[in-house]
């Protein structure tokens, strides 16, 4: 079992325990058929009123200018280790309804439904998906042209997950350790907030 | 095939595909291993700095009292149809970070990505889960004694989906829509915002 593996507590589905997000890369393309079904299962995720308030900026290294442009929309940080990811993509989230312009609150937690949807997606087909909340929207918006009410939230590496012994030192530390997370009874409540439900 | 199927355009996995939002629900409860899944499930999630700003108030109508209190904490118009759910929960975020107390910015999307996660694992165990961004956070706040800096954002009617018939008519024409999304190229661009990617 990998060190990436999941430690559950109680059984879920492996399309979800075995997403993690890599800092190496492979050195193997993406399909579009892939790609396309990515985005398709983004599409079906709920959103408050059904408004879809996301959209993404996708490129892939076949085409060498758009990637170095999309990867220029990342903060410093994360552009050594996400170049090798053979397709970056921005995830854009639209703040005012399309109907009346009036603020969507549930819009950022609606561009996280599509993308986890995405990830989702990405797992069942052995693809993995690193997001990032370290980019440059004000960058993103000038390069992409992206309107008023929108904004640049998130980037998304996408592609193959490689070894982690390709990665400099420090990286590779990060890409070998156990994933952790919080226990049910410290974010599941019953009564009143902290006090655990099971 | 159900009026609720998604119309797929490239083909994704049915733990994404066959997720919606039902307005009624079964009489029959949920058990608490499948809850327990359900949340391992929104643990696992990715969030930025693996902050897991998220947490859950969880109700269940095996506590009557508990899950009127819940209730209560829904705008009006969901608690007609919600009522009937078996298991309710508010989403709540935490905004600044543990560690610094700065502003997360990825918060509610990372929510969204717990939440995302709950759903799938629902939707493999023939679970139905209809979030709802139209809470009272005050009164949840009040009730639920949620600490400053933390915010119920959602509202989530967990149970087994019944026939739209057993709901009052405007509800029932809603049950019965088939479902309508964006396609790809509306929201996945390449050059710039608003080109198709594809």
């Amino acid at each position: 079992m990998s060190a990436k593996a999941a430690q559950l507590d109680h059984p879920i589905a492996s399309v979800l325990a075995d997403r993690y997000s890599p800092y190496a890369f492979a050195d193997r393309d993406v399909s579009s058929d892939d790609l396309r079904s990515l985005f398709e299962a983004a599409r079906w995720a709920a959103s408050s009123y059904n408004e879809q308030p996301w959209s993404y900026i996708l490129a892939t290294r076949a085409d060498a200018e758009a990637h170095g442009k999309l990867l220029s929309c990342l903060v410093e940080g994360n552009q050594g280790w996400a170049a090798a990811a053979p397709v970056l993509a921005l995830g854009i989230v639209t703040h005012p309804f399309r109907r009346n312009g009036k603020p969507n609150k549930a819009a950022p937690h609606d561009l996280g439904l599509a993308s986890g949807n995405l990830c989702a997606e990405a797992t069942t087909r052995g693809i993995a998906v690193h997001q990032m909340i370290g980019i440059l929207p004000e960058r993103a918006a000038e390069l992409y042209a992206i309107p008023e009410g929108s904004e640049a939230f998130t980037g998304l590496a996408i592609g193959y997950a490689a070894p982690a012994e390709s990665l400099p030192e420090n990286l590779r530390e990060r890409d070998l350790a156990p994933r952790t997370r919080k226990p049910l009874g410290e974010f599941v409540f019953g009564t009143r907030f902290g006090e655990a439900a099971f």
